[in-house]
C-alpha cells in the first residue's frame, strides 16, 4: 500500500471528478445532485467499469480505504447536520420524532420478518432480516433537504429527530436480538445483558449530549484565543470524530449519532456558522463525494440469481412500504398534516451505513446468506436512489427553482 | 477494518488532539509548533506509549491508514505552498535555486557514499546511502516560513525553487543508479532506459506546468459558475491529487512536485486566496497534524544497536553538514548574502517523505540493511526536529514576536 499511494491519490481524484460530473449532469437534468453521484459510483463499480480491477487501482486495501473516506464523509455530514439544527425547534418536534421513529422501526421489523420467513428455515434469522430493514439513514435525505433549503422545516427537524430515535431503537432491537438469540455473546447475555446494554446506551446519550452542549462551546471559546493554527477547526474535527467513535465504542450506538451530538454541541456556540462554512469545502469538495460514489461502487448488480432477484425485489418493496407506512402514520399521529407526514415517511425510506453494518454482522454470524447480503446492498442502493427523487417530488416542482434562486 | 472504523476515527481524534496540544505547548515555550507536533508523535509512537499496540487501536491497516492521511497532508501542504508562490518572484530566484539545488544534491551524494563505505562491502550500496541523503523535504521548512510570514522572502522562494530542483535531481540520480546498477529493471535499463527516464521526467514537468498554468484557471472560472456544491474546492482537491499522483505514476517524479505544480496553476486565478483560505481548515485542522504526528509515530528509538547508533549519528551529521554546505555555497554562488545563503542551507536540511520512500525502495531491493533503514528514519526525525529550530533561530529572536503580532 505504502508504495501505491500515488495510485490511490489518482483514484481519489477520479472518484471526486466522477461524483461532481454526475452531480453536474443531474442538476442540468433537474434531478438531485446525489442521484448523479450515486450513478457515477454504479458506473465505476463492479456492475460496469469495475475501477478496482484496473491494473493501476488493483491493490490490496484500496476498496477498504475508499470506504473509510466515505465513512468520514458520512460522519462529517451528520456533524454538519447537527450544527445546523436549532435545538429549540428540535425539542418542539420530539412528539412527532418519537412516534414516527418508533413506528418506523416496528413496521420494517414486522414486515421484514414476514417477507423473509418463506425464504428461511427459522424465526430468528427471519427476524434478523427485519432488523436490517429497521435502521434508516437520513444523511441523503438531510443533504436533499439542505439543497432544497428545507432542513430546518418542521419535516426536516422531525426527520432528523426521528432518525435519532430510529437509530437508538434499531440498535436496541439488535441488542435484544443478540441477548435472546445469542445469550453467550454481548454484555453477558440474557435479560441481564440486555438491561446493561440499554442502560449503557441511555447513559451515553444523556452524558454525551450534556457534555457536548455544555463543554464544547467553552472549549471552542478558549481555543479561539490560542495561537495554534486552525485550532477551532481542529476542535470541530476532533469533537465530531471523537463522539462518533465513542458512540459506537462506548455507547453501543451508531457513529453518526455521536457525530450529530457533537454538531449539536458546537451549535451552541456563536461561531457555529463559521465552523459550518469552514467544514463545507472539505466535506462537499472531498469526503462526501467519496461517500456517495462509494455507495455505488459497493453494489455489484451482476451477482443476482433468479431467487435472489425475487428476494431482492420483495425486500425493496417492503423496505419502502414499511418505512413509509410506519413513519408516515407515526408522524400523522404526532400531529402532522397528511402531506407533512408523507414527506417524513418518504425521507425515512433510505437505508445506509447502519443497514450495511447490520448486514455485515449478520453475514459473519450466519444470520444472512451471501445472496441476501447482496440483496441488502441492492436495497440500500434502491432506497438511496429513490428517496431523494420522491422527497424532492413531494416538495413540488417549485423546489428546484427555489434551489437555483437560493444559490444566486 | 470495516468494523473497526469507530476505533480508527477515535485514533484520528487522539492524534489530532496530541498534535495540537504539542503545538500549543511548543508555542507557549516560544518554540515552533511543528516541534511539539513531532514530539507528540514520538511520545505516542513505539518509543514510548506505542499507541498502535493498545487493544482498541491494535488492528491491521491502522498504521498504513494513518500514513495515507499524513501523505494527503503533505500533498495538500505542497499544493498550498504552490498557491502562495508568486511565479514572477519564483522565476527571479531561478539562478539561486538551480545552484543551491544542484550543489545540495551533489554534496550529500558524495559525503553519504564516503560515510557508508566503511560499513558496506561495495560501492553501489554505499552510493545508495548517499542517494537517500540527497532528497530534501521542504514542507516543514515551508510551514516554518509560513508561520514566520517569510515564505515569500527571497530565502523562502529560493528554498522552494531549490527543493523542486533537488527533487528532480535526486530522482534523476535514482534513475541513473537504477539504470546502471540494475539494468534489467526500470524502463529497459542501461543508457537507453536512463535516457527514456530523463525524457519522461522532463516532458512531464513541462507539460504538467503548462497544463496547470493554462488550463486549471480556465476550469476554475467555469466551475465557479456551475451550481455544483463546492465545485471550485472539488477542482482544487482534484487538481492537487491528480497532479500529485500523475507526477509519480507518469513522470517518475515525487508526488509533492505534482501537488506543487497544481498549486502554481491554481495560483494563476483570481480566486487563489479564497482557495487557499478554504483549504486551510482541512489542511491544518485535520490532515497536516496527522502528517506531523505520523512522522513521530514511525520512529522506534529502542531498536538501536551500538553499531547502528554509530552509523546513525554519522548519517545525521553528514545529512546536516552536506546540505548546509552544498545548498549554502550554492546559494552564495547564486548571489545571496552569506546570512541568506546560510538560511537556505538550513532550510534544506530536513529530509522527509522522499527520503523515506527511497529508503523503503532500498530496503526492498537489498541496497539497505534493516538497521540502516531505522537509521534513515532517525535521520529524517533528527533533521526534521532540528531544521525548524535552526531556521527560526537564523531569523533572529524577533521572529516569534512578529508571528504573534501577525496573528492579532
Amino acid at each position: 500500500m505504502e508504495t501505491h499511494i500515488p495510485a490511490f491519490v489518482l483514484l481519489l481524484a477520479l472518484l471526486i471528478v466522477a461524483a461532481k460530473a454526475g452531480a453536474w449532469l443531474s442538476l442540468r437534468l433537474h434531478q438531485p445532485a446525489i442521484l448523479g453521484e450515486l450513478i457515477a459510483g454504479l458506473i465505476l463499480g463492479p456492475s460496469l467499469l469495475n475501477v478496482f480491477s484496473w491494473p493501476i487501482f488493483h491493490h490490496q486495501g484500496f476498496q477498504e480505504m475508499v470506504l473509510v473516506f466515505g465513512e468520514l464523509g458520512v460522519i462529517l455530514l451528520m456533524g454538519m447536520a447537527g450544527l445546523e439544527i436549532e435545538l429549540e425547534e428540535f425539542l418542539k418536534a420530539r412528539r412527532v420524532a418519537l412516534l414516527a421513529g418508533t413506528a418506523g422501526v416496528v413496521m420494517p421489523l414486522l414486515l421484514g420478518t414476514l417477507v423473509a420467513y418463506p425464504f428461511h428455515r427459522d424465526l430468528p434469522t427471519s427476524i434478523y432480516v427485519g432488523l436490517v430493514l429497521s435502521a434508516t439513514s437520513v444523511s441523503i435525505s438531510a443533504q436533499t433537504l439542505l439543497e432544497l433549503g428545507r432542513l430546518r422545516s418542521p419535516e426536516g427537524i422531525a426527520l432528523l429527530g426521528a432518525a435519532v430515535v430510529d437509530d437508538i431503537l434499531a440498535l436496541l432491537a439488535l441488542a435484544v436480538f443478540t441477548g435472546v438469540v445469542n445469550p453467550g455473546g454481548g454484555a453477558g447475555g440474557g435479560v441481564g445483558g440486555l438491561a446493561i446494554a440499554i442502560v449503557r446506551m441511555t447513559l451515553f446519550l444523556i452524558l454525551a449530549f450534556l457534555l457536548a452542549r455544555a463543554v464544547l462551546p467553552r472549549m471552542a471559546t478558549w481555543v479561539q484565543n490560542q495561537p495554534v493554527s486552525e485550532g477551532l477547526m481542529a476542535l470541530a474535527f476532533v469533537a465530531i470524530l471523537a463522539l462518533a467513535g465513542a458512540a459506537e465504542e462506548l455507547g453501543g450506538l451508531a457513529a453518526i449519532t455521536g457525530a450529530f451530538l457533537a454538531g449539536l454541541g458546537l451549535g451552541n456556540h456563536p461561531a457555529r456558522h463559521t465552523v459550518f462554512e469552514r467544514l463545507r469545502p472539505a466535506a462537499y469538495g472531498f469526503f462526501v463525494p467519496l461517500f456517495l460514489v462509494g455507495v455505488g461502487l459497493r453494489a455489484d448488480l451482476r451477482t443476482m440469481s433468479l431467487e435472489g432477484a425475487v428476494f431482492t425485489l420483495l425486500l425493496i418493496a417492503v423496505a419502502i412500504l414499511s418505512k413509509l407506512i410506519g413513519c408516515g402514520v407515526g408522524a400523522w399521529l404526532g400531529g402532522f398534516r397528511p402531506l407533512q407526514a408523507w414527506r417524513v415517511g418518504l425521507g425515512m425510506i433510505s437505508r445506509g451505513e447502519v443497514g450495511l453494518i447490520l448486514a455485515s454482522l449478520g453475514l459473519s454470524a450466519g444470520f444472512l446468506q451471501p445472496y441476501e447480503f447482496v440483496a441488502v446492498v441492492a436495497m440500500v442502493v434502491a432506497t438511496t436512489l429513490i428517496t431523494p427523487i420522491l422527497l424532492r417530488w413531494s416538495f413540488g416542482p417549485r423546489s428546484l427553482q427555489e434551489l437555483h434562486a437560493a444559490r444566486e
